[in-house]
């Protein structure tokens, strides 16, 4: 490969040219919320990343990954409150589909922590329901890789800020998720997240929701067809960012935020800012 | 956004940081084989890349695009064989998968022609049969996207250099694609490409050969379920880099090149060293 780039009509020197990342999106990322510095469920969210690089096949050195990551914070955030982005890409010296073996480069970025309206938190939020249906393919479900057009297919669905985020439901009309956040349905005395076997991304916080002991109600993965929206007395949304947003509207249906969904947010509250939880 | 992003450990600047292709594969391609410093099939590489970024509603200004192609060959490459790699991207200033409006990014790379071996122009490929079953996504289908993980994937199934290229069906078992071609299958007096409306990539050659007028036989765009291959009486794949390669063995099947590849074979070379043909 010649090292000749040209970005914009400019000629430069950059990592860009052997980054599968960038060519394929063949790779993982992680956003993990900072809190005084402190990384907030690191632990799920590396096992995610490991994973992820696992059912890809992309080799990465853990220990320097994990180094890397607290240098950075320490060198440039101690004490600060944030956002982390790690990007793990597959780099090779070949063009092509075929890894050829490669080897992994781990990207880390710094962003100023997303402020929301506090009426999302306090009052709940309105789903838009999304008209793009996410494609099955098992090989990639769950995995939070950097194939995301379906994702940004569907937030380009909606301007308004009434929603303040999108239902997203696969091909055959069962609900999975949201765009960036997943999502729960409570029924009686079942708390049930849809199934992410065939597509979907599994978050960190919905891993977190379902390793609770100790619950007043069952925690379970099950299949939602999108008319399960009737039935469901409680709903929320949540990520490892926000945390958890009741939802109060989505299509013609009306919840109110319930008691189930503000012992779970003061549980995730907790999670960010809790030192003990560490 | 902070501009601090550290790359293996080390503080680096560059174009990494707001762009969505390296995000979320948010970005289209194009492979351009240049002959002689003189790019083929220049006009149908344009019209994919116009109407991905359409599909996908990225922005870009196409007379600067076409400018930096053009220069970036006279300047670099003149009378030089090769590949030139396209990549536009979007690029945003804020993280999220929405857009926010947004511009875009040209970048450019060059590649040496990839070497194959003869044999899979005079004798023909084995073609070696994917497991994964690639997604139905019917906004995505048929754009040249950076969403390629479906691809690596399959591409990582085999290691063996007696398969050229491995066969894809959908996740319904009909004949798709192959990773990096396209596939043409004949019976009688028709010549079939698989219907890309719900997954693949529409590649410029299959284009190509779908205009093309005065051929013995029909070109028709169908339905192929996995059990086609056995009626066939000849096969080909193709792409813009290769041209046109006899398929002579699938799973059990088996087939020698025949005359209408023979004769499509030719017509395909015209286009790579035929300098009328601009």
């Amino acid at each position: 490969m010649d090292e000749t780039i040209w970005i914009d009509g400019t000629k430069t020197t950059t990592c860009l040219t052997n980054d599968r990342g960038l060519a394929y999106g063949d790779g993982v990322f992680e956003t993990i919320r900072v809190v005084k510095g402190r990384l907030t469920l690191v632990a799920l969210h590396m096992i995610r990343l490991k994973n992820g690089c696992k059912r890809l096949s992309i080799p990465a050195d853990w220990s320097s990954v994990t180094e890397q990551l607290n240098k950075f914070i320490q060198s440039n955030y101690y004490g600060k409150d944030g956002v982390v982005k790690i990007i793990i890409t597959r780099v090779s010296q070949r063009r092509g589909y075929s890894p050829h073996g490669g080897t992994s480069r781990c990207i880390l970025q710094w962003f100023s922590t997303p402020t929301y309206p506090e009426k999302n938190y306090t009052t709940g939020v309105s789903l838009y329901s999304c008209a793009l249906q996410l494609g099955w393919q098992p090989q990639l479900a769950g995995i939070k890789h950097l194939n995301r057009l379906e994702q940004v297919l569907a937030r380009q669905e909606w301007q308004s800020e009434n929603y303040a985020e999108g239902l997203l439901t696969d091909y055959q009309g069962n609900i999975i998720e949201c765009t960036m956040s997943n999502i729960f349905l409570l029924y009686g005395d079942k708390l049930i997240t849809p199934d992410l076997s065939h597509c979907g991304v599994a978050g960190v916080m919905r891993q977190w929701i379902l390793s609770l002991s100790g619950l007043p109600v069952a925690v379970e993965i099950g299949h939602l067809p999108l008319n399960s929206l009737e039935k469901a007395t409680e709903l929320f949304i949540c990520n490892s960012i926000f945390g958890i947003w009741p939802v109060v509207a989505c299509q013609n249906y009306r919840w109110q935020a319930g008691n189930l969904t503000r012992y779970l947010q003061e549980k995730a509250e907790s999670v960010f800012h809790d030192e003990a939880m560490d």
